[in-house]
């Protein structure tokens, strides 16, 4: 496997040159592995499969099919995005997926966290296999992978790409971006004009916000993770903190408690805000928001996201606690 | 009720010399009312029943009987605190009552918020209604009612003493702080020489920590709500915002998520610290605890209480939330 192994000599790809000797020189060699064959990609919107789809966009233009499955989890203005930036400015050949409804029933009342993974990870190949197999001539698949995930997946966990697909579908792979490390993917993905909010994207997990409304995911209960995240996330960019934090979103637990609204008794979800700082996730600290931004920010979720009366601060360090909740 | 009415010219007791003064009149009229009889008091360890306490002592003596039920939802030393002061020092003829399992017992897998402070009313006028039965030629009952107490009962909410008792016990009642503001009962209080921290302690509810317990209460999380409590009450404390921070307490709601701990996952619960400022509790504002106070607390939390992995700070206002949960 020595063509996964980073070549110790390899420059780091910090500016603009670099990024686009290494964008040149990938877009030769895919036009060479590929030819005149197609290329199938799961296009999330995230950075990494994001900077692969523009390269490949590049490289061989409509012979590159993308496969954007929204499976309800994605974060607000999400799916918009990827088709705003893929195909209506790319011009890519994507594929819009609409699986909102197939994933949350199969999630209906499931509370274990493992469980609701893996009802996440088996519903999503079987859509993209299901895509795949309407698709004629395909014989590539293209996936994000980045240098980071090859050196996890030796030992401690597989890394998230499309992996578990039926062997019927016996694709060779494309991954242009596998020797980079998370900062070269951006500056790449800079050189290659896409936005900056998609480049600078936080972390997001495969199972999306999914994990973000702890226990059973209930349509109710998403919409309020949602909206919240949506407050946080405008509030962050506005305050210049986007970019700087490493990683801040919002929890709904499936727990209420009191409130009091126009001399009422409500009893109603509680919004947690995270936000926190790390250098590889293995350890993270609390970002110290703050009060006055915080609470600008919790009196906009209380104004403005329905059915909750309550915001609090997870202001846990990882370890002991984790980042995610589940 | 013309008793019931403070005198417009009443003077605010705000210094030792008026409070020495009242101190001395209500012993004359005590006694005056109360003669050889016996009288019974339900001593909490609160501000209001201690200063009764006090003063009846200062009046009749042995004739106080003073009835103390730790109904297991008290709060870290709060007994002990009650028999050290009143039994040790004043000399009270004091009754403990250990009602812990009968109290938790009866509430084990009670989920309503409602139901929860029926059950802790009705078992303590039992327990309470119980031991006064046992005991001879008791006349009257005494109240820590305050005045706004009084002025709440016009409609709002009967005041929370004990009322509801057995129609067989047919006591009159002695309320000598009933005209006054709960500022004038601390300064009372000092004058009476009761500790310091007994006279100015935070507003307590009468379910105790099993409105910071939320749902079903089971020993090991109300562990958990005493254990964080005290944490929080110490490190105030210290950093000399006792007193000052109208209301602090912590909430451990019945839901865990996940946490690291020496490279295991662990499922543990999350402690919730609540710092509000008020003047009469209708609304309240969040203490803006400083950061590193409050990564202090949450790591005293985090080292010191078993079955916890998670801390965060509750920065809802009141209204839309309510200072207590449930």
């Amino acid at each position: 496997m020595s063509e996964n192994v980073r070549d110790a000599n390899m420059q780091r790809i910090n500016n603009k040159q670099l990024a686009e000797a290494f964008i040149d020189e990938q877009i030769k060699q895919i036009q060479k592995e590929v030819g005149n064959k197609k290329v199938l990609l799961a296009l999330s919107g995230g950075v990494d499969s994001s900077v692969v789809a523009a390269l490949l966009i590049k490289a061989i233009g409509q012979n590159l099919v993308c496969i954007h499955v929204n499976h309800g989890l994605l974060r607000k203005g999400e799916s918009e995005q990827v088709i705003k930036v893929f195909q209506k400015e790319l011009g890519a050949n994507l594929i819009y997926v609409d699986a909102v409804d197939r994933f949350l029933d199969a999630l209906k009342g499931v509370e274990d966290p493992e469980e609701k993974r893996k009802i996440i990870g088996k519903i999503f190949i079987d859509v993209f296999a299901e895509e795949a197999k309407k698709l004629d001539g395909i014989e590539f698949l293209a996936q994000g992978t980045i240098y980071p995930d090859i050196l996890e997946s030796k030992g401690i966990k597989a890394h998230h790409n499309v992996g578990g697909l039926p062997k019927e579908l016996n694709f060779q792979l494309v991954e242009p971006v596998k020797l980079l490390y998370k900062d070269e993917v951006r500056v790449v993905g800079e050189a290659l004009g896409l936005p900056h909010n998609m480049v600078y994207r936080q972390p997001f997990p495969g199972p999306g916000l999914g994990v973000r409304c702890p226990g059973a995911i209930t349509r109710e209960r998403l919409e309020v993770v949602r909206e919240s995240d949506a407050i946080l996330r405008e509030e962050f960019a506005l305050a210049k903190l986007e970019g700087k934090v490493w990683q801040y979103f919002t929890i709904v637990p499936p727990f209420r408690s009191t409130g009091i609204k126009d001399n009422k008794r409500t009893f109603d979800y509680m919004v947690v805000i995270r936000a926190v700082n790390s250098i590889d996730a293995t350890s993270a600290s609390v970002e110290e928001i703050p009060y006055p931004l915080l609470f600008k920010i919790r009196d906009r979720i209380l104004k403005e996201v329905p059915g909750v009366n309550r915001v609090l601060f997870d202001i846990s360090p990882k370890p002991i606690a984790t980042i995610e909740w589940e």
